[in-house]
């Protein structure tokens, strides 16, 4: 409303604390001249509905931190291994089963073949993991496979990258839900029903916990790693003693066991089933990169620590993975049919002995490491993005911090997109894993491509022997992406070989439309703006004369002398009652009547204006007309409905005639008294 | 754009025709001073895209019409009666089906009371018609159930007439377009399986025509009716004259007939099945109102015309029915399952011989009828929609006529909600009827109801058995309902008997609204508006220093000398940058800087205009606050995600605040060299 004494949000007019010495004291600190702080108190909702949102909220994430609360510690490498490596080394949960998925195919006398294949890919884990190294080193400051990418190759081989590692993360979720999910109903059977709404019960707990601003540190998020890896060692220790004193007992397969093939397999066909099992067990890799990407989080000598916590790690991995792959040739583990026990849940039942103590603290071990990288993706994806949106590659909203200093935009797109995938493939592991390795395979070759050119560039002593390493690590990783990606291809791999360039085209696109804007809205460096020397017009779009009107048109005069009220009716009566009504009760204010017999609204009100600029004179500059609406306010979703339909079509119909701005003049049916106080002459 | 000459709509700058004597004459017609009359040219669109979708809709519903277009023309009785009555004349079509369907339950020798059964319809029919007869008279301008409960017994009661009546032309559509494709499916069982998407397809026809504008009118409307009926006559009467001679070839019971019950009913069973077939059949009686709400488009006298009218469509659809249901009895047709022949499908094919050319005629006719029926709703309903509206019962946007004069928004209501109808009841004839009668009934008792004491208020010669006639049909009509909701409840009637009151309940609340919006809106009646007195202050929040926000600023110095620019902003070393930029480029215009720790953009900036009103001095009254926002005109829907966000944001948090004004002044890029030439000191 317009008129009458203003309330300080969120108190009663009249309230004694309203008249404090310095009033912007309640919600400012006072910096220097023209230069406020804001506090807390500034941004707190003051409708009753605002603050019970932001108690909720509150309730959800916690308090709001200011961005100096921006803590960033730095971890020891006896906190940054486990940290950094739970996507790593989760990832051998479900690596040997993907191996023998395939090998089964091929008949029992294939299944032994699991051990080389998985030998092979613990030496590719090595040397990737080496020539990592050398990433550690060249990019103290992190360097992801984008950083890395962009800055040696090209921007679109880095935004190759960042499309690859977007994929990427958002698999690693999808993935690593599902398997948790999977050992958890690999004790308890019953639970595969309920497995996708445990799957996304458990994304929701990760993205809230998240957009509560959760920091990977401490012994919480290190302990359970360890755990994994210790009883994962003791694993392939009793394993291997077993079979050494020869009292394995081997495994009864279980009851769902895949059916194993029987056709002798030979020359091409034996080749290409290696292969394919090779390709599935790619997968062990994903993650390994984590390292290179987190270096500023190490205590210096930050890149020797990060360096040797990477080789450490990928040690660990390579151990630990083949390790549960022979265990499991051994004990004759067959992997099972969708919702059957999983094979590491399999492999540990035989050795711990089924539902032994052990058995069940190996489950859950497994499971929390799994979903530690879970949420290693949520803080890197949105990171990922933010930095992306920076260089303009993604919507500004991404770099946008929430309340706790959350990248909530990216936080919840990646909840929604690795959930919905989740709900397709019915939380089904094998099916998502194809996607998966891509993904992992394309950040691997571009980041050691990068690596390669940086060294030449460099061209420091024994520059040619690390570019060596890295050239060797790409080329390696180019070939088996070549051949995840040919043996993988119907399997789903062909969706990220169509994803990964439309998402570049996306951020491409977006990046052209955000240069467009603003080389449109530059100024010229020497431009010097002088005071305006216009005149103005105001145009007030009436339906009748009530009080929303009258302010409307008071404003309006306020604006400029030179206004008219304008009411487009179609029904000639209606506009005679008008008129007499506003003459009576508007001395002063023009109105014009445009009858719009075909009921038109906009189109006549913007051809009206079109007629008076005509009218004006062609050699003074044209005048900056105001349309001044009259407006509702809707307090309910409801009353968007029931009011204000024609003043929002005038908006949108406005909004982009050239000389003309829109006014909104907000009535308020809060405060009548005061329009009466202030619309009545006797107060004149 | 602020600057530069403004092209006229549509046209190019400096285009001759710009150049017009009297400016307006390309849009509007002179009627005197502050009177101008658009022409069609004032509100055809400008931009490509809306000229194409302007042509797209000519192309559908034809050009726009202008008010003084809308014809009213006056029928004769001869095309009155047969596009008054095709809806209850349609009836006939399905109403002995309704019979059989309930009797045959009962046992082989049940079938035999459908005779009696439709005999107690027909009396019952005869007498509605009289008593409505009487509507006629007393109300020549159209007395619908609405208006007629409304004025003698209770708005409330009107609404709940209204109520039922909308639900009532809902299932107009929905039966007599799955009855129609019913009679289509009959002659060609084939299209059985297509059922649904042929209704859809029909109802979208209608649905566009009477977009349209369609009126009912003309021999076109009316031949259909006459064909049906004269069939329908020959059919009962060969079928009388076939029995008579003996030579009735007993009718072949379809193979997918419903199984004939077979146990021995007695007493209250009896009774039971009886009253359920009744309630069956009573939807004979739909649609006979019809010509009480046309009575205006008779010829004079009108209501004597259309009494008589009604009365000789009584008779028709009496003979019709009971004709039909004793035919059927005689050749012993019995209903089919779900996707068989109708019951009158079987009587024509029957009596005329399967596949012969009357037969094929007769179904035709059928169809076509009930199509018609269909499109009667089609009218009636959004008339009333519109009338509720007008009254202030539903959104008003249910009185607007669309380009052709249709009330575009209650045509497209009634064909979706009808049209969900037909897909949720899979296009189930039988299914859909319980909640057709109980609708239909809700009027007739209401409308009696209203008749008696509309007469008892007259008082004039004889009026006691005028209300005595009322009062009959009334009290019959009251215990049909109760009979139909009592025996149809479980098949769907319960849904009717929510649905009304939460229809009723939700009219009452919009029309609480708007009366509440009125109030807060009137003005005192000698109240006369003088001149503010008031101050303006201009703030602009900014984000940065552009040509977007330059513009705003100028816009704001019109306003008034009092503006300050705010730059809220979470990133100390970015304000101060502005702030130098701003310094250089806006001399004279001061900038404040909301540092915002939080990230928060609106809170600060409200606090901070809380902040300017509270050190304003108390004597003095309030300003205006102008909080004038720059915009980047989007021009795609995906520049809505990537641009304009904060100033939207601004935009809904501003709507509600006291004495704040907000005006949003659009960029649009096309025109930077008008900017230049406006902004330019060189120019000054």
């Amino acid at each position: 409303m317009i008129g009458g004494r203003r309330p300080l949000r969120g108190r009663k007019p009249g309230d004694r604390r309203v008249r404090v010495e310095r009033p912007h004291s309640a919600y400012f600190r006072y910096t220097g001249p023209g230069q406020l702080t804001a506090k807390v108190a500034a941004s707190t909702p003051t409708t009753p509905t605002g603050r019970t949102w932001a108690q909720v909220r509150r309730l959800l994430f916690g308090r709001r931190l200011s961005n100096e609360e921006d803590a960033f510690e730095r971890l020891p490498k006896k906190l940054a291994l486990p940290i950094f490596s739970s996507d790593a080394v989760s990832s051998s949960a479900y690596a040997t089963e993907e191996i023998l998925r395939v090998l089964v195919v091929g008949g029992a006398s294939m299944i032994i073949f699991s051990i080389p294949v998985a030998i092979a890919i613990a030496c590719l884990l090595l040397i990737v993991s080496t020539s990592y190294r050398q990433v550690c080193r060249a990019y103290p400051h992190g360097g992801g496979a984008y950083v890395v990418a962009r800055e040696n190759i090209s921007p679109i081989t880095g935004l190759i990258a960042a499309a690859a590692l977007l994929i990427d993360y958002v698999m690693t979720v999808s993935v690593s839900t599902a398997s948790a999910v999977a050992q958890v109903y690999s004790v308890v059977p019953q639970l595969y029903d309920l497995r996708i709404e445990i799957a996304i019960g458990a994304i929701a707990l990760i993205t809230v916990l998240n957009l509560r601003g959760l920091r990977e540190a401490g012994l919480v998020f290190a302990s359970p790693t360890y755990v994994f890896i210790g009883l994962g060692f003791l694993l392939i220790a009793m394993g291997g003693v077993q079979t050494f004193l020869g009292v394995a007992t081997p495994h009864v397969p279980a009851p769902d066991s895949v059916p194993v093939g029987t056709q002798q397999l030979a020359g091409f066909a034996l080749v290409v089933l290696l292969l394919r099992s090779f390709a599935g067990g790619a997968v062990a890799l994903s993650g390994i990169e984590a390292i290179a990407n987190g270096v500023p989080a190490f205590k210096p000598p930050e890149s020797r620590n990060a360096a040797n916590t990477m080789t450490m790690m990928a040690i660990v991995c390579a151990i630990l993975f083949t390790g549960i792959t022979v265990i499991a040739d051994v004990f004759h583990v067959l992997p099972t049919q969708e919702g059957g026990a999983t094979v590491i849940a399999q492999v540990a039942a035989a050795v711990f002995g089924d539902g032994s103590l052990l058995f069940l603290l190996f489950q859950a071990a497994t499971a929390l490491i799994l979903f530690l990288a879970v949420n290693t993706s949520f803080n890197a994806f949105p990171r990922l993005a933010a930095i992306l949106a920076e260089d303009g590659y993604m919507p500004r909203q991404f770099s946008f911090r929430g309340d706790r200093l959350a990248f909530s935009w990216g936080i919840i797109l990646l909840a929604t997109v690795a959930g919905g995938l989740l709900v397709i493939f019915g939380g089904d592991v094998h099916a998502l894993i194809p996607l998966y390795s891509v993904g992992v395979f394309v950040c691997f070759t571009l980041s050691q491509a990068g690596m390669v050119i940086h060294w030449r560039k460099e061209r420091d002593a024994g520059w040619w022997w690390r570019a060596g390493v890295n050239a060797l690590g790409g080329v390696i990783t180019l070939l088996v992406l070549c051949v995840v990606v040919s043996m993988k291809f119907v399997d789903g791999a062909w969706l990220v070989v169509v994803l990964v360039p439309a998402l570049v085209g996306m951020m491409l696109f977006i990046n052209r439309q955000y240069a467009a804007s603003a080389g449109q809205l530059a100024l010229r460096a020497d431009q010097v703006i002088p005071p305006p020397r216009r005149e103005e017009r105001v145009i007030v779009p009436i339906a009748g004369i009530n009080r929303a009107v009258v302010q409307a048109v008071n404003v309006g005069r306020s604006i400029s002398d030179d206004i008219r009220a304008v009411l487009v009716s179609e029904d000639p009566e209606v506009a005679e009652h008008v008129r007499g009504e506003w003459e009576r009760r508007m001395p002063g204010v023009p109105l014009v009547v445009v009858e719009s017999p075909y009921r038109a609204l906009t189109g006549p009100l913007l051809a009206y204006l079109d007629v008076l600029d005509q009218a004006w004179p062609p050699d003074r500059e044209a005048p900056v007309t105001f349309v001044v609406i009259p407006e509702y306010v809707a307090r309910h979703w409801w009353e968007r409905i029931l009011y204000n339909q024609s003043s929002s079509e005038f908006r949108r119909a406005l909004i982009g005639r050239p000389n003309t701005v829109v006014t909104n003049v907000p009535y308020r049916r809060e405060e009548p008294e005061a329009f009466d106080r202030q619309a009545d002459p006797a107060e004149a």
